[in-house]
């Protein structure tokens, strides 16, 4: 590995993501990291200011897909135009992440880098980071780290890192990457320690990442870094793999820095639930329905002999459903798709 | 009784009715008789142009607390202001019928007429009217008439009527009220024939209803004839009891007249949904929600995992409620009242 020396730290922002889980919230052109999810601000802007308050905004780049990118603009009215990044079509994360990697070493070439999602939400802004600063100084080294999140449940929605001893410096090898497990080997991993949760947050030098994913990864490296030099025809070459599945899990010198920052991806209704969100009771009325729910801004609701039932207001739409059924919110935004409701996508 | 004589019909409507039962939709203001569940049409609107098909608009009245007056007018443009008659404050039926009674006979000492609630669904117009037709021509006989539904389920939501056999005028004598039977009572009397629902319409000379009513109910006909004669203090001395409780119960000459015109009270969220009404399916999606129901213009509504779940749109507010627990919508109502809610109310 290389000597550590000391290295700029710029910010990159995932903002490509997309989805159909919380319709009726989040439609085609406002996907969830638009959603003002975390008291009153949008993922993206909170991921935003998270990220501000120790990286100076001409560090600071987000990668969007082009439809998205005139709202990405008026949610982060601070980001420099030549700093946003679009993607012409989406190419998962791995394309995503080369293509801005490359935008950065090119002008930066030794600039540690850190790639955040733009949906997740982070109580403690101070835990953050200190484990991104960890993270930071591993990187100078040469390193491919993880932010690896401290589980607290047997989650089976995420990714797992198995980690070794931790370093000196704040961080862990990681030995291997579960993809997401069933419960019984989630309660395993979670009661056997060693574990953390991959988040998705990623911490390295522009240049090492790249020089990682020509190796592992070709099919993704060789035509985005294209792109990035110009050549606009090379990005629908771009295999569309995530960065975990193309580079992560092959690559050498992964370490992972634990983060205890009450992070939650908030990737269901129930999760935005258990993070708080709700109408206030002054607009509600429940009776004989424990459980019951309501989220946006709506008319008042009453709930009557309903118990566990989830109510969602949107502008134009609402959302009845069993909490313990959101998942197959999805069938609704299928029948949508196959009866042309694009109103409603 | 009087030997028969050809006289005028004129029909009574009393749109007196108030109540909480159909909370969204229904508030103090706007009561269920004005709720367009027919068709587009207010049931109001509907009653009288069900009447007018064969009555004289100068014949025609309206009963309705002073409260409702201006509403009465806007949806029934027609009707005389001579022949709107205001209810000071609310006294039942017994006292609103006297009233009514007493105010035709003053004018038209020999009519005959039809009392008529506003807030009912009859689909054949046609059966109706020939049904009120026999029950006139019996009145004019000097008979107190009761319009009977002919039962089609043992409904314990009804009074029944207890008749004889049928008589060459097409009227059967009334031996007995049964108010709301249990289930067990409304299965023999439905089986076992001989009953009719009390729809609460009926058929008399005013004169006559004005005589028994002073014979049997003289807290409610003293001072409710008073009122009509211009004794405006003596309104709030009516007793306040239903025209069967005060009246029919204990009358001399009580016959009924049957009627199979697809009558319904709408007394019930059920008894809407079981009408037909509901949002179209273009506005609806349904997964694995049997037996759920939309009702209402409202935003599109997907029901997801909940079976049986009837939610109903108004402007300014949802209810979302089991199809079997409606009757607890009054504890909704309940509790916006305590929390000084008028603005749902």
């Amino acid at each position: 590995l290389a000597k550590p020396r000391r290295a700029d730290f710029h910010a990159i922002i995932l903002a490509g993501g997309s989805g159909t889980r919380f319709w009726p919230w989040s439609r085609m052109a406002r996907p969830k990291q638009f959603l003002r999810l975390d008291g009153g601000h949008s993922l993206l802007a909170s991921t935003w200011r998270r990220l501000r308050a120790f990286v100076p905004v001409e560090r600071m780049w987000i990668v969007a897909p082009e439809a998205l990118a005139r709202t990405v603009r008026r949610e982060i009215p601070d980001l420099s135009r030549s700093r946003l990044i679009e993607e012409p079509s989406p190419r998962d994360t791995a394309g995503a992440i080369v293509l801005a990697c490359a935008r950065v070493a090119a002008k930066h070439p030794d600039a540690v880098v850190g790639v955040f999602p733009s949906d997740h939400v982070i109580e403690s802004a101070m835990a953050f980071r200190r484990s991104v600063e960890v993270a930071r100084r591993a990187a100078e080294g040469g390193a491919l780290v993880c932010l690896g999140v401290v589980p607290d449940r047997p989650a089976t929605g995420f990714g797992y890192l198995r980690v070794g001893p931790l370093a000196a410096d704040g961080s862990h090898a990681v030995e291997r990457f579960t993809e997401k497990p069933d419960l019984e080997t989630a309660e395993r991993m979670v009661t056997g320690g060693g574990h953390l949760w991959n988040a998705g947050m990623f911490v390295w030098r522009a240049s090492r990442l790249l020089e990682e994913a020509r190796r592992v990864a070709p099919t993704v490296a060789v035509p985005a870094e294209r792109y990035a030099a110009g050549s606009a025809r090379a990005w629908s070459r771009v295999e569309k793999k995530s960065i975990d599945y193309a580079v992560m899990e092959h690559a050498e010198g992964v370490r992972a820095v634990p983060l205890q920052a009450g992070w939650d991806d908030l990737g269901s209704w129930e999760a935005i639930v258990r993070h708080g969100s709700g109408v206030a009771d002054a607009n509600v009325i429940r009776v004989d329905s424990e459980g019951s729910r309501v989220l946006g801004d709506g008319p008042f609701t009453a709930v009557v002999g309903v118990p566990g039932v989830l109510i969602v207001h949107a502008a134009d739409a609402v959302l009845v459903v069993a909490r313990d059924r959101t998942e197959s919110v999805r069938h609704v935004v299928d029948r949508l798709r196959r009866e042309g409701r694009d109103d409603l996508l």
